[in-house]
């Protein structure tokens, strides 16, 4: 199943995306929904991120080669940190340079969004507080991130967490998806999530572990090697195999 | 004015305190409001949160005393991190001390209260944006913020952001206000607002210059010398002048 969020005139609206068409559906699909007569084809819609999470938690240096490409050791326990409900933008928008940073960076990622409260739960039943999975893009700002030490700066300004194009709940990470990103066409990054080095169900366990979870939020798993600069003009997209291509244009802050 | 959120039969609510009574706004306080015909004293009502923030920004290192007794320089630029949101709970409410941590720490900090949507401002007008102040702990379990580097983990426990007893208005930080905590009844820290190295409207500004800042959101400003370590059992309250005071009790994770 797809589940997309769009604009719709009279306010943001869930849908489920099926042969191109997208059905809105009675409310939210974190919990039993119906769907509605009001059905458009899906490019005739605005999608917007397929969530509003009320916190993003993410996992640093959760691929090997990309640890190892920073100059860092692989962790022993999952690395979290939080970016801002207020860094989410969605398909399409675009990614902003702050006059801040020199080098800001993509960063693709397997971003799983929960279905249900949760806290504390065992790796075993993990996955069953997974609604399903997007793309993700958690854009950084490198130089601030290591300069502040703490990274909520360089990866929590506005737009730095692009989420889409939808929810797909029909996943198996676990099977090996390829997780890509393109700048302007070019392959930057080219991973797979069998490279994971905590799992899905390891890293909801472990954050359950501290805080709540609530429906909507999202966790991003990291990103493979191959991070690198964002320029004013450039197209990038992230795609995650079986789930589809996420695509953010780059501009200056203005 | 004093302005609290409360628990009533078919939710919570915003007052106004006046004189030991609870006025219910029609609304919430984030625009010109009117007064209910609800009225209940102070003691009759069960005060919660005085607001659910989407995002708890905090601040680390900003009296000069407290770096120097955690063994850290004072930084030359506001060290800012995130809270979740659901680590906030109000007064009265339990700190739950987890099993995975042995040294859980009170922080007695004032906080600022957001009260427009703000994105890119002066320090000079930063203060504009505030609707308010009110009393936080920003209970850090400081072993895992030591062995995890990143502190969302060590700061970010379910309990781990007590704030209340209401938020105070008129008041004004620069003045220099007593900054305290009491673990127990005995003194633990005795700071003053007099020593923050960044003042609110300067944290306000450099938070601005990089997440948007929504009516709501709450900014702790750090916290004075006098960290210690909280046990189960202990009484913890956290006191601001000019506002008030805000009582936990500790107990174990269940």
């Amino acid at each position: 199943m797809r589940l997309v969020r769009v604009a719709r005139p009279d306010g943001p609206a869930f849908g489920l995306l099926r042969d191109g068409v997208v059905v809105a559906i009675d409310g939210h699909p974190f919990a039993p929904f119906e769907l509605t007569d009001h059905v458009a084809p899906l490019d005739r819609v605005r999608l917007l991120a397929p969530v509003l999470p009320s916190k993003v938690l993410c996992v640093g240096r959760n691929y090997a080669q990309h640890a190892a490409e920073l100059g860092n050791e692989v962790p022993a326990e999952p690395l979290i940190f939080l970016k801002p409900a207020t860094s989410v933008i969605g398909p399409g928008e675009h990614i902003r340079l702050p006059a801040l940073s020199n080098d800001v960076q993509h960063e693709a990622e397997l971003a799983v969004v929960i279905g249900r409260l949760t806290r504390k739960v065992a790796v075993e039943d993990a996955l069953g507080a997974v609604l399903g999975y997007t793309c993700a893009n958690d854009v950084t700002a490198r130089d601030l991130q290591r300069s502040d030490g703490q990274w909520t700066r360089g990866k929590g300004f506005d737009t730095f967490c692009p989420l889409g194009p939808w929810i797909e709940t029909e996943l198996d990470p676990a099977a090996g998806l390829a997780v890509r990103c393109t700048v302007d066409g070019e392959i930057r990054q080219d991973g797979s999530t069998a490279d994971l080095l905590f799992s899905v169900g390891q890293l909801v366990a472990y954050c359950a572990a501290f805080t709540t979870l609530l429906p909507g939020d999202v966790l991003l798993t990291g990103t493979p090697a191959g991070v690198g600069q964002l320029r004013d003009g450039n197209q990038v997209s992230v795609s995650v195999e079986g789930i589809g291509e996420l695509t953010n244009l780059v501009a200056a802050d203005t």
